[in-house]
């Protein structure tokens, strides 16, 4: 098949041929029209990431929550989205005939139970008490499909970040985490990044590094460890 | 007096001598390190605000909330916060020697109760309950204050923009406010906007244009009403 052989020749282009699906950015869940419930990733490692596989010879497709960055260039599609449910709408048409999906959005966990379609007035003195509802999980939705793309999940966490990512990893059925600590001037707001990759029976440190630089690591590592379990 | 000679001669530079201070942009109230509440202000119009303010010979100081905006030229000062709570102390040491403050930002009404410093954890299946606290209100705080600044509001709604405009008037004891309708591609995502401004005895509806030239007319009436009744 052409792409075992292309696969063969690992290297530079070591995912040509291949359909590629990115998320990328935060998502934001309306409170009213005015508020919202965000969180801090700035899309740049997704965006990086896009940019990554697009160089490694593949047709990749990018959800982009509400970010501002300029589109890879020579990306095949570029769908932007607001909120989780919109992204798990977009990723799951999107992934489901692809190779890869590598989730490198931080998707919030929680949505408002009711979206106000009035700005909430101000009542004086009170508390406000806001009730969330959980968030479709959009790997676990792809890891149930029978026949999905190979998985790559991202877990930032600020603590106990090895134990997260490994439960993350077995929970979620993924074929591989990338996980990082969020804080200490790393992650979310700066521009390089440091990563570990965890998989079913092994694990690589990829130390910091830029985030354009350190994409093109975490690609190279995807084509490796597709190769060994789905080629 | 210098600063009435100065108004007499109303025109381009009618707030020469003055004391300007802007807020501008929206708060993010953290609820983790990771997740926080925000708002959907993007900080043009406040911007716009202060560029006009220092355009009309005023000293400006603008207290700006998270935003991607470069700073305009000619300011005296930029002070960068993130919550309403530091946006309040900011806004306060600069006001209160200050002849005008001119309210743009989008400031949050409440704040968790609690700020987690590790990553919330998400529990399967159950509901999130997010408890919060109302913000101190920096209107309110320098109205409260024995000599305060000429006080320019901002009332961005979605619905009875005129009832909440003036019932914010005059329970915030300001001298102004500026208010306007979010919505129908108005308001904080829109380069353009319309303004109708209030006072106690009077009022007047800037139509639809230009942020920049919407702030150059609300500088003006700034300066005609600081006339009328401070001078």
């Amino acid at each position: 098949e052409l792409r075992d052989a292309l696969l063969a020749s690992f290297g530079d282009r070591c995912l040509a041929g291949f359909k590629v699906v990115v998320s990328a950015g935060p998502t934001y869940e309306d409170i009213d029209p005015v508020r919202f419930i965000g969180n801090r990733s700035s899309g740049q490692m997704g965006f990086a990431v896009a940019a990554a596989a697009v160089a490694a010879g593949a047709e990749v497709t990018l959800v982009a929550g509400p970010v501002s960055l300029a589109t890879p260039a020579g990306l095949h599609r570029r769908v932007d989205v607001r909120s989780a449910a919109q992204m798990h709408a977009a990723v799951l048409e999107a992934a489901t005939h692809a190779d890869v999906y590598i989730g490198a959005a931080a998707v919030g966990d929680y949505r408002p139970q009711e979206v106000s379609a009035q700005k909430l007035k101000k009542r004086d003195g009170g508390e406000l008490v806001l009730h969330l509802d959980e968030n479709p999980d959009i790997l676990a939705s792809l890891s149930a499909q029978t026949a999905h793309p190979f998985l790559v999940g991202f877990a930032a966490e600020t603590h106990d970040v090895a134990t997260y990512a490994q439960g993350k990893l077995r929970h979620k059925g993924l074929d591989m985490i990338a996980a990082n600590q969020v804080g200490g001037g790393l992650g979310f707001e700066a521009a390089d990044n440091a990563l570990t990759l965890y998989w079913a029976d092994g694990s690589v440190e990829l130390p910091r590094v830029a985030k354009t630089e350190l994409a093109r690591q975490l690609i190279a590592r995807v084509a490796e460890r597709y190769r060994a379990t789905r080629a």
